[in-house]
């Protein structure tokens, strides 16, 4: 069985160990979003590709589900003792050799899908990971704070603001002009079923599918399209995503999430058990609905929710 | 008194430590070799700078002379997990902020000496801390290794293969195209008394001297040039400085290198008293000539080595 999934960073990436676990023989490609990188320090930053790629290749910090095990912070503490930010991001040692690398095969002119590659050699992640376009787009975000509106940097409203201002437009600056990274297309149209894990909706997977091309070849691969809501009774399960939800005018709400993906995209759709009262709404919008418990606890309880997206997709097929 | 020295790496920065106890009123400007410059995955390294500005700003390893104090080695070892070397160089995680703060101000465009300025206030040197050049000057090394003829970096020669070969040539590739940086030929017309301390007089002082401009300065400037022998009965005091010295066709003797200046820029030259024999040669060759213990076995004896140097640009002067 061939699997898309579409990838932000935390979710996604504990979604895949369940889908691992779930489906030990499919043959699994990540499309994962880019919009978050950014570069510091003159390096080149992949958040979301690399908490894809240290999750499943046993190198992610368990607790915080970002960066690396048993990290230090010396290069950070140094280059704030040289006054050098932002002090916002938490760039460990472990894993700056990371950019390093990346930056210098970027230098050296390799595009990203190649970099990722190459990184991925030494995690063995055990699924195809190619970044979703190798064109550079970064997600922005207009907020208005103290009278001003300005616009930054998607990380610095996520990690710096903590989402506390009001979003008034998620705008991922770059993607109209990007092209899907080779393999992207290919693999949708090979796919036997395309899985959006509970992962955040407008800026993760919302950015993939602002790729020319990307939401096309999924609505027409005609194979089952599932999605994992990541909003359980009314509230993301991590992350700040009602911020961004509002940003794009959709209620942070199961059945509103998937309006929003739509029928003409989505073909399933997973709600958790305390949003039995969304199924209803959704199937009535077109979309077959059923719901399950949604809590990624452990590896056990991921697999059982991609076991259950796996089946509801059988039935969307059949 | 304004004093201009030509430094290289750890010898030149001990000896700058000791003059600074000598002259604490003095204004010191240094002109530091970068013909040892090199870029390592991707980020511009400038050990001799480096090492003036750690050590004299209180953040040097004591016991091996370059490097950081407290140091770590996890950004190097993720490199090498990626299989991303050279191994053979000990970049340290605080040694990196360094070099990557480097690497964003001239990718911004700042020359190297205004990023030298700028990192310098950080360690406050306590002297006037200048690049020989902003252009790139390259120290590369010929060799023949298993028959085959092979120029390599010098860091390559001298870190790596520990000059385990005969070096052939020494060619600070770029050198001719170079200007002095901003100050530095201001710095010596100015200056009282110019030092050469007991670094390296191929590729550390020589190459500081191969930028069109400089040798010439100091030749002209009128005023005292003194030197401290690198070479102490009859080989040096630390480094390999004998493997250069052959490729130039210099002898491993306090006379020959003082010969190899010449007195055309030489005034004066201090022999470790073990070499108080050549003292008459030296001074047969028209450069004033002292024997004095040479060994910078602690601050206090760097600090009378550069006592004696200052007493015999006095003597020169009058």
């Amino acid at each position: 069985m061939r699997i898309v999934v579409l990838a932000g960073g935390i979710g996604g990436a504990r979604f895949l160990r369940g889908l691992k676990q779930a489906a030990p023989e499919a043959d699994i490609t990540v499309i994962g979003n880019t919009g978050d990188d950014i570069h510091l320090f003159g390096l080149k930053v992949c958040p979301d590709l690399d908490t894809v790629m240290y999750t499943l290749g046993g190198g992610i910090n368990e607790e915080q589900g970002w960066g690396r095990t048993d990290e230090s912070f010396r290069v950070k503490e140094e280059l704030a003792a040289y006054g050098v930010g932002p002090g916002w991001f938490g760039l460990g040692d472990r894993d700056f050799a990371t950019h390093i690398v990346r930056t210098q095969m970027l230098a050296a002119g390799y595009p990203l899908s190649a970099v990722t590659e190459a990184l991925c050699t030494r995690w063995n992640p055990g699924v195809r990971l190619l970044p979703m376009s190798d064109d550079r787009v970064e997600t922005h975000v207009a907020v208005e704070t103290d009278g001003e509106r300005k616009v930054i940097h998607f990380q610095e409203y996520w990690v710096k603001l903590r989402a506390s201002v009001p979003a008034e437009a998620v705008v991922p600056v770059g993607a109209e002009q990007a092209k899907p990274a080779p393999g992207v297309l290919e693999a949708i149209a090979a796919a036997d079923v395309v899985l959006f894990p509970p992962s955040n909706p407008v800026v993760s997977i919302g950015t993939i599918l602002a790729v020319p091309g990307i939401r096309e070849a999924i609505a027409e691969a005609g194979v089952p399209v599932v999605g994992l809501s990541p909003v359980v009774g009314g509230a993301p399960v991590r992350g700040m995503a009602d911020k961004v939800l509002a940003a794009v005018g959709v209620e942070s709400t199961a059945a509103a999430v998937a309006a929003h993906y739509g029928s003409g995209l989505l073909d399933g759709w997973l709600v958790d058990t305390v949003d039995e009262g969304a199924v209803a709404a959704v199937e009535a919008a077109g979309i077959r609905c059923r719901a399950v418990p949604l809590m990624m606890t452990d590896t056990d309880a991921t697999a059982e929710m991609a076991r259950r997206a796996l089946e509801l997709a059988a039935e969307v097929r059949s």
